[in-house]
């Protein structure tokens, strides 16, 4: 199905169903993520205790994993439910935040993806490229490295060695699975001086997978195009951080098929 | 008294002693729940250390306890602090937050509850009936199941049973501890969609019990009565959650004696 | 430099070099500190876990702490990333949110201090004054205890005996290092109506004291007066909590030489 199609019929689905995400992410977005994923039609629920993190999985149709503040307690959970949604067909996004800058995140973001299978790696360019190549070192999580050509091949490597989408957030997105790439130019700059943007746009790759078939690099185009989308159109009420981010709460409940046929700019290449 | 008027009343004590609030809240709403509680002219202040969560209690007018991200960690914190409320006769708001959805919260509002005296239960219609019958599962936190007759008689008990206030929030909200029952009909359909809006009503209860006299029903009535007239107010504002909610903090702190002699649809059966 | 220019200088630094903020803070604050120094213009990150955050700290260009919602596992990570700063010569700005209120805190803080050379403790007078007089008793965060000419006498040889800047919030604030004294007229007290106010400000704080020469009274002066004029400016689009912060928050990226040097009113003493 092309993409605008498919876009406007996953974002019914989610309006229609709500589906559960169940988050295991960091402290500093919890409120953001929450907030964005009920304006689009989803369905959040945190929740971290190793005594309840596979069962509250096991009702979710998406997990999103976020090592943004992340320690050992937390990690441990992470894989616990990752395992869980792994033996249920759950489909798993993990947004890398922060790989590279330490040795700690690096490692907790291998270690992971050692023993769960992960649907899609949604980061931006330093941090993703910091699991690849170990010669990039990342400065926190706000890091713009410029995407090459080499670069998205490197990724599609990585995608079919690891059997899932990268997804790799920049001035320009590209979502590939190492077989299909597409490119998204939907977004704006503004989005980068609000805090968990990336981590929200995690999040809202947890609620389109929750509906996909079998195509996740499609359903993660879609979320990225759906998302970038409502910031374009947001940054038309305010590009000042505060009125913006407000506006872009509004724009994720507000967005429809007519929005997305008239500005979705994704391309499959 | 009639609601009306104490509900003015408790308004202005509130405002003018600025209780302060002890919350042991979840991570997704202590930013958005201090938020309510200064908005509206209360004092919140959050703590969970077990080396402090007692004194702290000691210095605070109400003791709000919510589960929603809860770990065995502040779980017994929770409480110590409670236990600490019950000795001083500090009133101790519970917010059962996704009861019934997990195993280990629906076992850890039974144990708080064992060994803690709670003032007001407050959550929703399947939170608050699954720690009655254990045949209701909820789904996360935001689930939507409708209020019977046989259901407020049933809370009716429960609340005389624990010996306390049972508060559920739903498009109509009930208040009972068994001899009194409170109807609400102020409160908007967009306030779901809008994170930790439960949360804070719940913290706006504790801070309404802080200056209540014994009738803790009416002051959660009152409370509840409030909250949603804010809703009502700000919804004419923007029907759209990042509008709304800005709107809605707006309102805490502006609806007086006015507003609330107009539009306050609370009644006593 | 006379403070206006200064202010303006080290600004225009922060909007240049995005100095990375390590911040290890309480949960109500954590969105709030990251979207506030964002929108000025510095890089947040957030990071505990004791196995990373002196690596984390090392990639920093200042240390915020922060004991608003303390625990001891919290407590020893502040106290390692204050080491590795120290070892780094990397300013560190502590905020003893609540000091007074509970034993640990003020034990909490007089820990950090003894273990770690604090550039700058940023806090309420009555916090502030909790750690040197033993007799005055706070009441949460929000105390607005007023500070007299006795006070600042005794704030400056605090702030020459332990080798820090002294910045004081209050009505009119405060900042001494023993040989200086600043006092800032900017801000509104809308601002304490909006949780994270403080908390904030001690986050810019240590924006400015990361581009900072060698003054960091001065600094801290430029960032309070600075943090307050945009609060000046807000309070022009609304008085009103849920509104204002959201235009604070336009006023800290938008806020540049020209108001400054109308707006500014820091005096020199």
């Amino acid at each position: 199905m092309p993409i605008t199609a498919y876009t406007i019929e996953a974002l019914t689905r989610i309006r229609q169903s709500a589906p559960l995400i169940h988050n295991i992410t960091n402290f500093v977005v919890m409120n953001s993520s929450a907030n964005i994923l009920l304006a689009m039609g989803a369905s959040p629920v945190m929740a971290h205790c190793r005594a309840e993190v596979a069962e509250m999985t096991s009702l979710a149709q998406a997990l999103v994993l976020n090592i943004g503040t992340l320690d050992d307690y937390w990690l441990e959970a992470m894989i616990c439910a990752g395992q869980r949604a792994n033996s249920l067909g759950i489909p798993v996004i993990l947004d890398p935040v922060g790989a590279g800058a330490t040795r700690f995140r690096t490692e907790a973001v291998r270690k992971i993806m050692a023993q769960c299978a992960i649907t899609v790696l949604r980061g931006n360019c330093s941090e993703i490229f910091s699991l690849i190549a170990s010669d990039i070192k990342t400065k926190g999580v706000d890091t713009t490295l410029a995407l090459t050509a080499e670069m998205v091949k490197e990724a599609g490597k990585m995608a079919l060695d690891q059997g899932c989408v990268l997804a790799i957030s920049g001035p320009e997105d590209c979502i590939t699975d190492g077989s299909q790439v597409f490119r998204v130019k939907n977004g704006h700059p503004i989005m980068t001086r609000v805090t968990g943007s990336g981590c929200g746009l995690t999040a809202v790759t947890g609620a389109f997978c929750a509906v996909a078939g079998k195509d996740m690099a499609r359903a993660t185009a879609a979320a990225f195009g759906f998302y970038g989308l409502c910031g374009d159109l947001a940054v038309q009420t305010s590009d000042r951080p505060g009125t913006f981010q407000v506006a872009f709460l509004d724009q994720l409940f507000l967005t429809g098929a007519e929005e997305i046929t008239k500005y979705l700019k994704v391309s499959e290449i």
